[in-house]
């Protein structure tokens, strides 16, 4: 059972969806990513920052799921980073109401001495400085450094995107942020294109049309489990980076074949996460429950063809 | 081995994409749906009608394929039905340039006398009427009959478009004709509510995100294979449907597990499809070539995950 270090927000969230709308909520991709690692039982550290606005239940209801808070800071008068959005009536897009930094935009990780020498690094989307810099305290060379990253880096700080992407082993992007960074419509050129810039296996996440994972020539496709509702999208795709990277910390084996599995249990857990509104779906999770849709992930994707 | 009755146009098309742009080429459901329907060596027979202005060298195209054309009818003076459309960039959308039905317009199917006992028949995008006439000709009850429409008759003939769908055991539809059928955004509800309609089966295509079958409370994914070029779509629908119909003449099975089957054969089929433009690619198909792809396919959604 390897160690997992999650660097990423811990963060107020106010969401609009057509069903409904809630006052700040726990979000942020610490958050989340920690929530979907933890249902693998691994020892977690979450790396962040909030303000001292941020309720210790909301820091309880992480520690309660075996998630280390040691590397949080917790800041004395500062304010907690805010992100407030709407989506649209088809729920694969979104506005930003409001996004305030608070206490985030003087962020310095600090990992935690005991998981400087983590076997797997899950840097949340941040500036590429800051994903960086957790980097540069590892004492060991981890045996997995995924990243997630989005489009306003590529607009702000590409220069330092390109530096950190080339740490890494994974990469996490969504289909126009693939798209964005490589000036390439085809996902599958755009994979090899990113495969160039540095990590060795590229994850491509297409939202409700699911996730593709790239390595060399190789190819995988899971899909996104087929919902009657959803309910609100906010954390999937952190959801699905903390399942991935949890399945790996969990079982230490970075094959391609052990990766497929980790794609799986990452859309796995996201399908829970957008059933009910930010964490709530996610903190009420059970074992029962995952294996149940793993099973429908079967039914849903294996074929029997004589060849 | 089963006998499968397709109906569907035989047409020029005029393509243009952001890679190039034909002439007048050989197009039309029937003839993409036929051409993935041979590669099972399905006794076939297609259903349609050209002007005379239809080069022979079209026809020999097919029938050197196997499709038996006796219910081709050939009208004297009569100019075969045209499309032209252009793609625009990401070979998601098009603008339809040209719709000239020509002899189309007055077209009255006539299933050949041996097939009128075909066990599949395969109804490709007409006016839901002259669809209903193909099954008014079976003198025995088809054991599947598949159907594929289009927005322009929910648009044009709502009412006869129902009375059609109730006939059928399969719909292959896409995803916005699905939504736009129904008035639901969930492919999962759009699915059951399109069940309540008739079909026991329903196939929802969504291009380059793959296709879904539905039956009852079982879903099943088949993923478009991620290429790096996808040179021209057209007929992408068709020929996923041919391979589809195709293969479950050939087997004569229409149990669910089966249909999985079908479903990867369409879409290893519409892979080779868009690779070059309009039937280039499927008329110089051969078994090795799909062999190799539905390996491709094995390697892109298979997994072993110890439950």
């Amino acid at each position: 059972m390897g160690k997992l270090v999650i660097v990423g927000t811990i963060a107020f969230d106010a969401i609009e969806t057509p069903f409904g709308k809630t006052d700040k909520i726990l979000g942020g991709a610490a958050t989340f990513i920690g929530l979907a690692a933890s249902t693998f039982g691994v020892d977690a550290t979450a790396v962040s920052i909030v303000g001292d606005d941020f309720p210790e239940d909301y820091l309880k209801l992480l520690s309660d799921k075996n998630i280390d808070l040691a590397g949080v800071e917790i800041v004395k008068g500062g304010k907690t980073f805010f992100w407030s959005g709407r989506y649209h009536n088809d729920m694969n897009s979104r506005d930003t109401l409001v996004t305030e930094l608070n206490t985030l935009a003087d962020f310095n990780p600090v990992v935690p001495e005991n998981y400087k020498d983590a076997e797997v690094v899950m840097l949340g989307n941040l500036h590429p400085l800051v994903q960086a810099s957790v980097l540069d305290q590892m004492t060991t060379k981890p045996k997995l450094v995924i990243l997630d990253t989005m489009n306003f880096w590529m607009d702000s700080a590409l220069e330092d995107l390109h530096n950190t992407i080339k740490r890494v082993d994974v990469i996490t992007i969504n289909d126009e942020e693939a798209r964005q960074l490589t000036g390439e419509y085809s996902l599958v050129v755009a994979a090899r294109k990113i495969h160039e810039m540095g990590p060795k296996y590229v994850v491509i996440k297409k939202g409700e049309h699911g996730a593709l994972l790239f390595h060399n020539n190789e190819v995988f496709y899971a899909p996104a489990l087929p919902l009657e509702k959803v309910f609100d999208p906010t954390g999937a795709g952190d959801t699905f980076a903390g399942g991935f990277a949890g399945y790996i910390a969990k079982t230490g084996d970075t094959s391609f074949e052990n990766m497929k599995k980790a794609v799986i249990y990452g859309s796995t857990l996201a399908s829970f996460c957008v059933e009910k509104f930010g964490t709530e779906r996610m903190l009420k999770l059970s074992n029962d429950e995952i294996h149940k849709r793993l099973l429908q992930f079967k039914d849903l994707t294996q074929f029997e063809i004589e060849l």
